[in-house]
């Protein structure tokens, strides 16, 4: 049941988020690792992601601890993946994608190797603890905005989050277009078939 | 004797301690390492854990040292273990679960890779140490809140600690439903025969 | 559409920033990892590099992201090597190169081994975290101060920034004699050949 | 001379302190590295060691360093390892054990991995400079503390310190019953015999 | 022409420095990785160096970059050499040599181990971060005072710095006799014959 | 001319200063690396220094040093073995050997594996920078006492000191009673006869 709500928060968070993949299947069936599924469809394919696009994923992977909090007033475990792929987008964002106005178009920690003006550069790790307190201050920034958005959003569409969890936890899987009309009020006679080994599928637990 | 107490200290905290797993057998007969133990069989199986089964987690690992301060005015190495266990789930809890609302759903100084949006995501291990104050101040928070729960409880309940103790050094081991009839003061005639390979017991040393 | 005005950017930037090498070419066909590329012919042979071009050389590399910001009023993960090699050389400046007036004429954090006076002279790693303070701030004050000379740029010749885009969009690759023609208000009846393994010619992606 | 002095400094404050061992020999014999030794005789086997007995530990161990302090207004290198293995015992006492109550039932800085709720929990090395701080006035604390102890017996009892020293200086070795015959002030007609490969008697040099 | 500069500014502070070694030869013909070469003959072996005579090195190790900030108004990378040998010196001085009164004679930061009393001593790493401001900062005055005291040189002598280019330009190799004709105003009819391999000459880029 | 008086200083102390080992030779005749030597003959046989011994040593270690400060008011990288052995030994008595008051009978940052109690102890090597800083305060404090005594001791008896000065430059090697009978103002006939590999001579060079 707790994944049920968990996987529903993904993919409301998902559907009403702009900028963000739209919803392609839901499932609790466990795989692999992961006890459930919101698969999201990109629209189109993208090697250069922006800003705002990034937002919307951050929201989307708050999504699944925020349901839980709002209906159990409780958190798990299960929640820990998404908070530790959420930082990792919030990091690089701030350090190596320039995207906080803070820190600017600059790059911190990174080790690599580049070729510039016919001689080797490579990235010092040596950075104040002055910008290491404004990086962390930053990616916390993004992150708990992210929650509050995702927050917000669940608390408006609570009646779609109970209707969705309630699918799941009939059908164990729906896609996004059964979501679509369950959020619609629309009744679901049948369900869709759904093709679990569809090219493209982006994985978002 | 301080060993009958330590456990009898666990037990006792399990069974008050809302969201606990119920007691299912305490000894002091040594094995291995450990000088004593008390298991706890979990209610189903679990493998996504809850902020509040595991903050009832800390209060038992405190029950063994809370009962030899409350009983010897002492405390000893012991308890060295307890300590290493609940320091680890409250470090767990505050930096990779984001259960603790300060530092928030975010994951610090986890080193693991994973793939997203194609390229490799590296946990730097860099951050500030005005993040590092503040998860200290946090873990020792949960922990000493722990302590002072148990505190609470076998103060409260020193009667029970003292007749489990007792049972303890008479019959080395007792069942979780032999505690039960001890606390509600009913007399033990018989022991529960008891299994030592049951299989889903956890070990609460 | 964002990669030709992200090209278009750096090129522009290149053709009015003084010290900068002239553009070569600029071309929106990717080509290994990169999405496109402004190749600037440097105007003779150089072993030794002045503070003004490699001041000019930062303007150059911020401006693909300047003109993404401008136009679209969001950043992309594509800027992100462009922040990485401005951060590399705005360090080296401040660090090896003693072009920040605060830190002076000094070498800090650089691991080698040279021979002087016949013994082995190692430089130490360990600088105090006053000085990476320093460090940081003027690396973080080179950068800014090249975003802001190339949002100035761009922003006062938007006209060209647009012209070149759409050139870009049409032909895919352009000479810089074709690019001065579209800044001069010209048409391009007829492109010039472009050679791609011209020697000498220097990638900025 | 010195070395008298020292280990019977040791045993003086093994005498008189609650909760220390018992003593079981002294000798200035130099054995391997040490250039005397006292030997403690445990009441009883020990596999858990209460915070009252370490602290006697910790006193016995400041006894050798204070009594040269007292009698020759200096110290040697030869209090080195005594200083050494004090600061351990406190180190551990304050990041082990929990006997610290200003760093609380917590695990600094311990490295090792244990299996808890099916998945391996290491410990993180990183800790803030602030808890560093504390560990470090707390170690600092008890040892200090201890030699404040152990001044403060062997002041009073200087005379049974003079009388040990030279017992010490005549016969080499003394038994623990010897030593007591000393303190009441009787004479030692004829040296108890010793056997120096006496099962579980403990090392303090 | 850059180059003349940079080595005729190196070879007049050694001139006009007081305890420096006299200048041997001033050649702008690349060697190796250097692109010019100022060579001074030291006026007797030497195995030990005077705090006059590092700081004299300190003063020609600036007086290249010194040159191209008085003439061109612009630094290049080609001084970076020069910076971190400079840097390197300075260190030695302050942290090997006790040649800095804030610190005083301490060592700090060096590894080595070497035979003291019959033990080994291993110098520790571990400085405070307040020791290491001290030594930054009394490093950065150690250059920056050699800085300003070869840009008095070559201010108060730009004139003979001009001369000397122009030469260098000329005749791309001069002797230290013929640096010093051109000082005093006299005519050079014919160059001094140059030995490149003459033992005891010392490189200073 | 400078080692002469950096010896005579050595040596000079090694006399004056209470708690020193007696001096055995002075030479100026270059051995292995070092480019003078004076040895002290240690008064018997020790395995245990005392801190007032230290102290001693300190001030002779420094007295070298001093001697050129005094005559030539200039030092010399000479010095820098002297500078390291001294921190060295400071470190020693302030982490190690319990010798500063400041920090205590306490040990920091060694790192050594002993057995305690059954189990192994390893040292740890994280001690808080505010340990540090008050570490590097008193080692500091001892260098520069014992610097400011050889000063005093030099300033009071330089008379003396440019008479084994210059019977240092006339005979290169003196032994201790010649130093004497220099001191005393009595004529050396005869040097007395020399012997290099006296067993337990210390080296101070």
């Amino acid at each position: 049941k707790i994944i049920s709500y968990h996987e529903a928060g993904h993919a409301l968070v998902a559907y009403y988020a702009k900028h963000a993949d739209p919803v392609h299947k839901i499932t609790i069936i466990p795989r692999g690792r992961a006890l459930g599924l919101t698969a999201q469809l990109p629209e189109d394919e993208k090697f250069n992601y922006s800003k705002s696009y990034l937002l919307a994923k951050l929201d989307v992977l708050m999504g699944g601890r925020c349901a839980e909090k709002l209906i159990f007033k409780d958190t798990s475990t299960g929640a820990g993946n998404d908070i530790a792929v959420a930082t990792d987008i919030a990091r690089k964002m701030v350090t190596e994608w320039g995207m906080c106005d803070k820190i600017g178009p600059l790059t911190f920690g990174k080790k690599s190797e580049e070729v510039f003006l016919g001689r080797e550069i490579s990235h010092s790790r040596d950075y104040s603890d002055q910008v290491s307190t404004t990086i962390d201050e930053n990616i916390t920034l993004f992150v708990k905005n992210a929650e509050k958005r995702a927050d917000d959003i669940l608390l408006k569409h609570s009646d779609n989050l109970h209707d969705i969890a309630k699918a799941l936890l009939e059908f164990e899987s729906i896609s996004g277009s059964d979501m679509e009309k369950i959020i619609k009020g629309e009744k679901i006679v049948k369900l869709d078939p759904l093709e679990d080994s569809k090219p493209g599928s982006r994985r978002s637990s």
